[in-house]
């Protein structure tokens, strides 16, 4: 089934409103949600709206947050989420670092706690490719999926960081990863099915790796590189907490179990402004050289293109915005569920 | 055989000074490369002696460089390496970088071109721990063994990054990782031995996966991940050359084959005071809470201790300070052949 991005987003807001959000930030979430479906990174997409709405009419979220700067110097800033939808704390997070770094032509950095889930981080860094800046967003993830290297106890989420470099003509590189081999959600999918997982996806309860996707969803989530990932994860994580008092290892709450405590989510948002390095239009020539190289050499045998990270999400939501977004009966029947909750028409 | 790390340090000093590089750069490059060693990071350690010594000695590498600053704002700068030592140039650029961040207490980045290998990227961010911020270091590497995802063409060199955050008390926590599955060395020993090596390490000439060692040297390093991997290294790459104008691509050339060219080598140094976001006590002590969480999760079956990034390399490097750094005989021959080309007294 097909919906159009706007119809999409409009049903979003409106089930964000009915939860007690504000217009601007219902809209603004509602965005962020279906560009993630436009770009094909569904994960990030609506099929997250039932837990957002789940967490907000619960309390756990705060639907009106008192977002606050609560310190800062001319190219940093702490800002205190006040429990809101992470979205629009990233939002208001990473436009104060686009506005320092603009004001003084200089590098900025935004750190932020007692957030929430903020959707997809090549949101954020495409905020700043969009002036002209090369963006940086990390934060720790609402599940701890992962366990610090040889060790057999969830401490760590499966963090994701992005970074967004503008290219003049085109849409920016975004590199948008998270830290794990494989997607918790392909091992769920072989659970159901009774198949076997490759050995390197996951350990079970006691650390060892496994191929049974059962026993994997009873364990931890495997680092992509074994100790690299388990070390990216980790600085990933703490880069997104440290400096501002965040949830760390045993303090992150379960975001789909959890409906009690608020997750006190950290993030860190960072940018640096092309022109305070150099000439804005020497910038332009070079980048635009070095992605026409990558995307104009020599390809392996089958291969009709090369793609530099974030190209293929891009052309995908250009052609979304006129196709349409495929729903999966499973999201579809999700949000019918939500609109029945909450007394709202069905998308 | 065991060598002190002070002798080892001396005579390495001895063998750059012969090249003709001045007496702090020679001890400089020279505590550089031992610390590496010291750390059990062997790749990045005195084995570089030789190829450093005959780039020097060929003039591809300027022993005596004008390293300076030709551009800057408050919290940044672009540093022309003058084509000297990347140990060199390295530390001239994050030392000026820690600087503006000391004097502004604001984050700084410094982007460096016209540069050269710079040894270990863990080297250069714990210069900003032992100031109490966190260091991030780029480069672009000196050879080019990577593919565009679905390519067949050496675009990309196995790019690493470090990042270093300061814990009190403690060794820093240090990240420094490279992209590929596999060191490109593990391959060259397989290949002599003529045994067969896992699928996800190369692939060959035509980019397809190949278990055949000697084909997977003809070919090109698989990134970790897949296009993580590949995402990841084109990053660091683009991040470290692209605010400068340093080489990227098919400019590139290949340090241990071309004495011709200068490679016109880039780096991205950045530091984040602590202090500009937090009071340096209270990330001090929820730093070293996180890292005794780490250290003290539960463990896998087998397993005796859990370590943070970097702990067990700080720990080597204690212990070889005291007992001595092991040099394999291949080194030890390479290292007594360059006595022998510079006339100095064998090690």
């Amino acid at each position: 089934m097909l919906v159009s991005a706007p119809s999409l987003t409009d049903w979003c807001a409106v089930a964000f409103r009915a939860a007690g959000m504000p217009e601007t930030d219902a809209r603004l979430t509602a965005e962020s949600l279906v560009e993630a479906d436009l770009r094909g990174v569904e994960s990030h997409g609506v099929m997250r709206v039932p837990i957002y709405i789940e967490r907000l009419t619960r309390g756990v979220i705060e639907p009106v947050p008192a977002i606050r700067t609560v310190r800062q110097t001319r190219s940093t800033a702490v800002v205190d989420g006040g429990n809101g939808m992470g979205q629009v704390v990233g939002v208001f997070a990473m436009s104060v670092a686009i506005e320092k770094a603009a004001l003084e032509n200089e590098p900025a950095f935004v750190s932020v706690f007692n957030s929430n889930h903020f959707g997809a981080a090549a949101y954020f860094v495409e905020m700043a490719s969009r002036r002209n800046m090369i963006g940086f967003a990390y934060t720790i993830s609402g599940i701890n999926h992962m366990v610090p290297w040889g060790g057999a106890e969830a401490m760590l989420g499966n963090n994701p960081f992005a970074v967004a470099m503008p290219i003049a003509g085109s849409d920016p590189m975004v590199l948008d990863m998270a830290c794990s081999v494989a997607a918790r959600g392909k091992i769920i999918v072989a659970a159901k099915e009774g198949r076997a997982i490759p050995a390197d996806w996951a350990v079970n309860a006691a650390g060892q790796p496994t191929t049974d996707a059962s026993e994997a969803l009873g364990g931890f989530m495997s680092p992509v590189g074994g100790p690299k990932g388990y070390a990216l994860t980790l600085t990933i994580g703490l880069l997104s907490t440290m400096l501002s008092g965040a949830s760390f290892g045993r303090e992150v709450t379960h975001q789909y179990e959890d409906f009690d405590n608020p997750q006190n989510i950290g993030h860190l948002f960072g940018v640096l402004p092309i022109a305070a390095f150099e000439e804005e239009a020497t910038y332009a020539t070079r980048m635009s050289k070095a992605a026409s190289e990558i995307r104009g050499a020599r390809r392996a045998s089958g291969v009709d293109r090369l793609y530099l990270p974030g190209e293929r999400e891009a052309e995908l939501l250009q052609f979304r915005s006129r196709a349409g977004i495929p729903l999966s009966p499973e999201v579809r029947r999700d949000l019918d569920a939500v609109a029945l909750k909450l007394g709202i028409l069905k998308l």
